[in-house]
This record gives C-alpha cells, sequence and structure tokens, in this order.
C-alpha cells in the first residue's frame, strides 16, 4: 500500500527561500511519505529540522532524485540548468524558482491564482516567476479579466532577502557600522559577483540584477516578460523601474495601469480586489492604512492599497502593492503550485 | 556709505534646513553685511556659529525685521504666515521654504534654472517648491523645451530629513532598536502629529503628509500643483506617488515621461541633460555609474541617470532622479533665489 503523501525533494534546503519552503510546506501540512534535503556540495550535511525530526542535507546528484515526486528546487540557475532534467528523467515533477526555465516555451510559468490550468501543459518542469512579478500579476488579474488591461507602469521597491541571506546580513552589518560610525565596504549589493558594490543601508540602489543593452536591468525585463507569460497578453505595455532599499524583507511596488474600460471608479476596483484570490485589501487613507514591507513579513497574502484614479487619465489607476518576498514571491507560489498539481490530479 | 552686502535674515535658523541655509551662504560666500538669526520662541537663546563668529538666535517677532533687506524663511507654514507680510511690510524680501505661499498666485514659485524670470513679478514673497518638485522640474525642464512635455508619471523615494531633525533621530534610534532586538514606539513619522505612527527603519511607508478626499496626500498634490505652476504649463498631465524611505537625506525618483516629440533617443536625452544648468548625468550602466542617495549628499546639483526609452511608447522615456533633498531641495534653491534677485538687481 502506497503511503498517503508524496516523496518531496527541496533542493537549496538550507538558503533564504528553502527554509521558507520547509516552514511553509509544514505550516500548510503538506502531504508528505518521504522528505528529501538537498544543496550545493558546500552547505552539505547542515542538519534541519522539519516538524520536530532532524535531518541531514545532502549533496545534490542526479541519484539524489530516484523516488522522488514532487522537487522544489531554489539553489541558484546553474544548479536548475544541470539537475531539473535529472529529476525529470527520474520521473519528478520540478517546481523550479530559479529563471532557468521560465521564458522556455515548454515550461508553464505559473501563479496559482492567475493561470493554474497552464499546469496541465507541463512537461516536467513548472517554472515559478520572479517574486516581484508574482506579486504584481495577483492584483492585477482580477482587473483585467473584469476591466481590459493594456498599460502597466511599476516602480519597485526590493528587500535584500531576495538578493539571499549574505545580502541580509550585509544590509544588518552595515546599518550597525553606520550607526556606530566604523568603516565597512560593500562586497554582496546590488547584484553578487558584479564588478561594483554599493552600500545598501540607509541608501537605495536602482539596480537589481545586471543590465542589458537597451537600459534596463534583468530584473526589468523579468517583469515585462514574466508578465505577459503570465497573463497569456502579448500586447500588454509593461515597463519596470526595479529599485533595492534597505529593507529586510517584503517587496512593495507603486503601480499606474490604464485598463480598456473607461467608466471604472477606484470604489470598484476595491470592490474586486477585495474579493480577490490571495488578496488583501488595505486601503483606508482616512485611518492611514495602506500597506506596508514591516507589517506583511510572514503571511502568504498580497497586499494592496492607495487604489486611486488618475486626474488626468479616466482609464488610469494608481496603486500600491506589497507582498512578502519569500513567500508569495517564493516559498509559498511554489508550494502552492504543487498543491495545485495534487488538486488537478497531475501527480 | 552702504555696507557691501545685505542685511540677511534666517528664519529656522536652529532647524535641519536652516543650519543647511547658513551652511551655503557660508560656502556661497553671500554678500551679507549684517545677519540675523531668527527661531521659534523655543529655540531662542541657541547659540550659532557663522564664518568663526558667534551668534545668539533671537526669537522671532514682526520688529525683528527692521532693515532686513533679504528673509529666508523654513520655520513652518505658521510662522510663514505671520511674519512674512511683517517682513514684507518693512522692506524685506522674503524667501519662504513653506508651502504656505507656494500656489499663491500672487506669489512666484521659482526654480531658478526653470523660472528665474518670474522673480521680477514678485510682491515681496517669493515660494521655494518643495524639496521633490525642485529636483524634479531641474531634470524635465531642459527636456520640455527641447521637445514638448506632456506626461509625468513619478514615484517617489524620499529620505527623512524631509520630515526635519526630529525625523532623522527616530530613523537613527529605530534602527538601533531594531538591530539590537529592542522595543520601540514610533511617534513622529510617517507626518508628525497624525494620528498613527509607523516603523520607518527597514520598512517603506506610502504616506507623506496627510491624505486628500481624492486618495492622494498633499505631497503628491505638492508634486502635481507646483510642477505646473513652475512650467507654467497647466496642460501637463503629472500623477505622483510619496513614499518615505529610511534613508536619511537626498530623495530619489523613478520618473516616466511622455514628450511631444516621437523621434528622439534615449542618447539625445543624454547629451541635452550632460550640459544642463544643475544637472549632474551619471548614466553608465555597463560601468554601473547612475545616482544614488548616499552619493548626493552635501552637493548642489540634481544627479540623473538610468535613462531609458519605454519598449512600447516611442515618445516615452524612465529616467532615474536624485537630489540633497537639504539643499537644491530647500537650502540651496532658496539661497540660489537670493543670488538671483542681486543678479537680476531686484534687491
Amino acid at each position: 500500500m502506497e503511503a498517503k503523501g508524496y516523496h518531496v525533494a527541496v533542493v537549496g534546503a538550507t538558503g533564504a527561500v528553502g527554509q521558507q519552503m520547509l516552514q511553509t510546506l509544514e505550516n500548510r501540512n503538506f502531504p508528505i511519505s518521504k522528505l528529501t534535503l538537498l544543496s550545493s556540495e558546500r552547505s552539505a550535511g547542515t542538519k534541519v529540522t522539519f516538524k520536530n525530526e532532524e535531518y541531514t542535507v545532502q549533496a545534490a546528484t542526479p541519484e539524489s532524485f530516484e523516488g522522488v515526486q514532487i522537487a522544489l528546487f531554489s539553489a541558484g540557475g546553474n544548479v536548475s540548468k544541470q539537475l531539473a532534467p535529472e529529476a525529470v528523467k527520474r520521473g519528478a515533477i520540478v517546481v523550479d524558482n530559479t529563471s532557468a526555465y521560465r521564458m522556455d516555451e515548454n515550461v508553464p510559468l505559473v501563479v496559482p491564482e492567475v493561470n493554474e490550468e497552464a499546469l496541465k501543459t507541463h512537461n516536467g518542469i513548472i517554472a515559478n516567476p520572479n517574486c516581484s512579478t508574482i506579486q504584481m500579476v495577483v492584483a492585477l488579474e482580477p482587473l483585467r479579466q473584469a476591466y481590459g488591461l493594456n498599460k502597466v507602469i511599476v516602480s519597485t521597491y526590493q528587500a535584500v532577502s531576495g538578493a539571499g541571506a549574505v545580502a541580509i546580513n550585509e544590509l544588518r552589518e552595515q546599518s550597525k557600522a553606520i550607526l556606530n560610525g566604523d568603516q565597512f565596504t560593500p562586497e554582496i549589493l546590488p547584484v553578487k559577483g558584479d564588478e561594483k558594490h554599493y552600500q545598501i543601508a540607509f541608501n537605495a540602489i536602482p539596480q537589481i540584477d545586471k543590465f542589458q543593452d537597451n537600459g534596463f536591468t534583468f530584473e526589468e525585463m523579468k517583469m515585462i516578460n514574466e508578465t505577459k507569460k503570465i497573463m497569456n497578453t502579448p500586447q500588454l505595455q509593461v515597463a519596470a523601474t526595479c529599485v533595492r532599499l534597505p529593507v529586510e524583507t517584503g517587496h512593495s511596488e507603486s503601480v499606474y495601469i490604464e485598463i480598456d474600460q473607461k467608466d471604472v471608479t477606484a470604489d470598484q476596483i476595491k470592490a474586486l480586489l477585495k474579493d480577490a484570490d490571495g488578496v488583501t485589501l488595505q486601503d483606508d487613507p482616512s485611518n492611514q492604512i495602506y500597506p506596508m514591507p514591516a507589517h506583511c513579513v510572514g503571511k502568504n497574502d498580497v497586499f494592496v492599497g492607495r487604489i486611486r484614479k488618475d486626474l488626468d487619465q479616466e482609464n488610469g489607476f494608481h496603486m500600491w502593492i506589497v507582498s512578502d518576498n519569500l513567500l508569495k514571491g517564493a516559498a509559498w507560489n511554489s508550494v502552492q503550485i504543487a498543491e495545485s498539481l495534487i488538486k488537478l490530479q497531475l501527480v
């Protein structure tokens, strides 16, 4: 008799997102019959606790995936490129949190509130979108469905945890040094491995990921291209400016949209988002209620507020969208995809 | 024989902006024959050093302005409403850094790089615009003149020093408390005197100044209305979302514009801004060169970078504008207005 549950592997189990994946699997009481925790050679041997049981993290190899049914990858694009096909070859469905397969035509890019049905077309690998993209499409899809959507201009306010645990540590240590009047040397941000590093504490850096020739960063292009793929709207106009802030966790976005319909009010949009899947409306300016990163940490929802009609454009609206980038932006969306796979009997 | 110089008064001499005004007057070697330092009753008696001489700050009264030729006000809107007319009555020209007179039809609202000529229409009071507006119009006016400008959408990343010395202190103390795991109670931000106060350290607050009924904050409406007045473009479409960050000094802005001309390239815009008054172009993505608040502190210029053409709109461009909010956003622009008054022989 088969155990009631699935053999699940977490690849990158010791990282910032991997840790949140384990926490989320535990919180959701995800049906697990066997749990395999994998990492790079460097982190292998680390002890990790899941549901009061201690696990030893093992170095990921192709053979690690024998018998695995669901593999959640979050160990960098290169690891995914190398090992995701090996996992699929051995019968696993891969939910990949890196950018390796997101724009691959054969790979569905899924946010369950938006395009859960796309899971049915999978060929073994399912891509989890970029964190800043996920929270935006969760808030915009209900508007697109109700009113049509033709233009999106977003400026982001992104937390350092998107750049991993080393970036969180850099923010903390730099903040301490500045407050104490001590010297410090930036070593991680804005982009680990890029040529120059800048102060993030008490600063704002308009670079996330490397630059493309067109002047946009890869992070900005991810938001532009992934939004169109997830919503299946190749004609949608999307523009993004992505900025890193001295915030530990919680991405915020100032979003301007133009919808197709011209007679819609801000109150109608609020009413729609109040009932939307995965959205919590926090929009009561007279009581100073609006979303903020410090209040979203540890929560799965996308928080939306500051919804108001543009003063010139009758189909234009502004809003402020905040979510925990490690949860809905990564771990929770991945686990949610796994839950959808079960629900749709695809695993 | 008249002394070579002017009798200058600084009202609010002990505040964050007042201190920068004195520093700027000293740095510029502004022609001063007599200096009168004024403040509220509360701060009267404070000793302040200017050019190695010690001054005692006095409580401002109508009589304080006898003989004053140029009065720089930065002590809050109520002080300006009460005392600016008294100063004018006694023959002074007032440069007012508060919002008290900015939208008054009889008061020119001046950024010298943009509308210095408007000074000629003054009736005693000249208004210094809001900090976030000033840096934006310095960067946009050359584009408006060259190509025509019809739409501006800005999202701001504003430093706490715009809310005064108490807000700087709150950011520092809160940051220390959080890093040490200590308790803290927000008391100042987002708006001193408003009902609720929120954590600013390691957070982002989408509220600067109080809310209007239309869902925009007063700060956002200042950017919208003042931009049109300074540029003398009532038809210009402007929208703003203003956000407070855990940055001490230096406002940043993610700005999207649409110009009238359709065949302009990003390189042309860069070339134009490279030679523009008051602008320093910092735009070399391949070498990770772009403006940041941490690098603009103590400098008078407006820094512009990340200039790129929109991927859909052929007359659309994105850019990132940074400046020291206490200098070009306040003290330096005020002193610059005073210098223009001398140059134009208006004082």
